[in-house]
């Protein structure tokens, strides 16, 4: 982690810890300097770091203030995260349907970049927060990234497997959501009747240089699924 | 708008122009600079723009690459921007079913910051693709920053009303989205059946003083309403 970034996430646990919320006042740039005893520079990238994830904005000429306009239990979509970071306050818990190597339908291996023949990992499993079903998620990982999957790994944090153990950090993620209707075996994983709504997400999660590493469909629970969206105006 | 906007707006036309697509690199930093005449951290800061955009990506020590993941038909919820600009190839039109001044409901005075006795503008319509029922939006506006609106104006693009004539740029938003049920009258709008799916999203903008301006709560079809999120890890 870069320094500014440090900077970014200190600031961003002040923030927190001093349950600041819309429209509250940062301490100065020339006091943020002091207390992290980092250049100014630092602390200007930092700010653009938190100004982009929506957690302040800036005032042209004036000062920096809390944005902070969360609600609690939406997921905020900007923000590249494993579910255990955005739900920490929750026990998470999974179900395994199918973890299999599979030849790629045809649209994943455009969306993949894969070569002719590459075999990929498929992994299928239903996502509960506080034992209440919250979704059903099939996920797709290029092999040249991810060469291992089990499901030991796939009961816990895959996120938190690529970053840590394989040193994969997913830089930026296209996502495509529509409405959907839930088939039998779907409505029944979520407790629901067949033909219901669902919130369908489909990612793509790419590295930093630019190839895509997985892809998911993620059906959500419609009485469960809450989104957050941060909109920029350039 | 400052150089490097209207800079990072050429090099977008650019790459519309040019008809390219993911992965395609951009001409060098040193070209740029040469071509559009402008110094380095113009050039910089016009790069970053699109990157924040989720338009171009930068791989570090390296290019500058297109990102352009967007499919047809998606609206990018991550880009402020006006119906009229997203679907500028289609025909709009809208049906007005409410425009009226009132006092605003108590979640409305917390969200819209509203000093008390203040009143707002109303506005109920349905918004058409195509003649194809696309929304039913009601949005709510604060006086403070929008003194004045008339049924001529909501017919046309109100974002374009404020931008141009009240000089009003939305800076930023926060967007609340979940599935919700039709009433009866609003399945009548978008000739569905009540009780139907909705993708519902709430938005607040906000003006670069960090002042919300508007607040407004659409109902989406649930066949038509195809959203595009970019992700960013920082």
């Amino acid at each position: 982690m870069n320094k500014y970034q440090e900077v970014a996430t200190e600031i961003n646990n002040y923030i927190i810890e001093k349950n600041m919320t819309k429209g509250d006042k940062l301490p100065s740039l020339t006091d943020l300097i002091g207390y992290y005893k980092v250049s100014k520079n630092t602390v200007i990238k930092a700010l653009d770091v938190l100004e982009q994830q929506g957690v302040v904005y800036q005032v042209r000429g004036s000062s920096i203030y809390v944005r902070g306009h969360h609600r609690k239990g939406y997921v905020n979509l900007s923000d590249v995260q494993s579910f255990q970071h955005i739900f920490r306050e929750f026990h998470l818990s999974s179900d395994i349907i199918e973890l299999k190597e599979i030849t790629p339908p045809e649209n994943l291996v455009e969306i993949l970049e894969l070569k002719p023949d590459e075999t990929i990992y498929y992994l299928k499993r239903i996502r509960f927060i506080e034992s209440r079903p919250f979704c059903v998620e099939e996920s797709y990982y290029n092999k040249t990234y991810v060469p291992y999957l089990n499901e030991d790994i796939a009961h816990k944090s895959i996120f938190d497997y690529l970053n840590k153990d394989l040193k994969l950090n997913a830089s930026f993620s296209d996502l495509f959501m529509r409405i959907g209707k839930l088939n039998l075996e779907e409505a029944n994983y979520l407790k629901l009747e067949q033909n219901d709504p669902s919130l369908n997400i489909e990612s793509i999660y790419y590295l930093n240089n630019g190839h895509p590493f997985t892809y998911s469909l993620i059906k959500y629970h419609h009485e469960e699924a809450q989104f957050f969206v941060q909109g920029n105006h350039f």
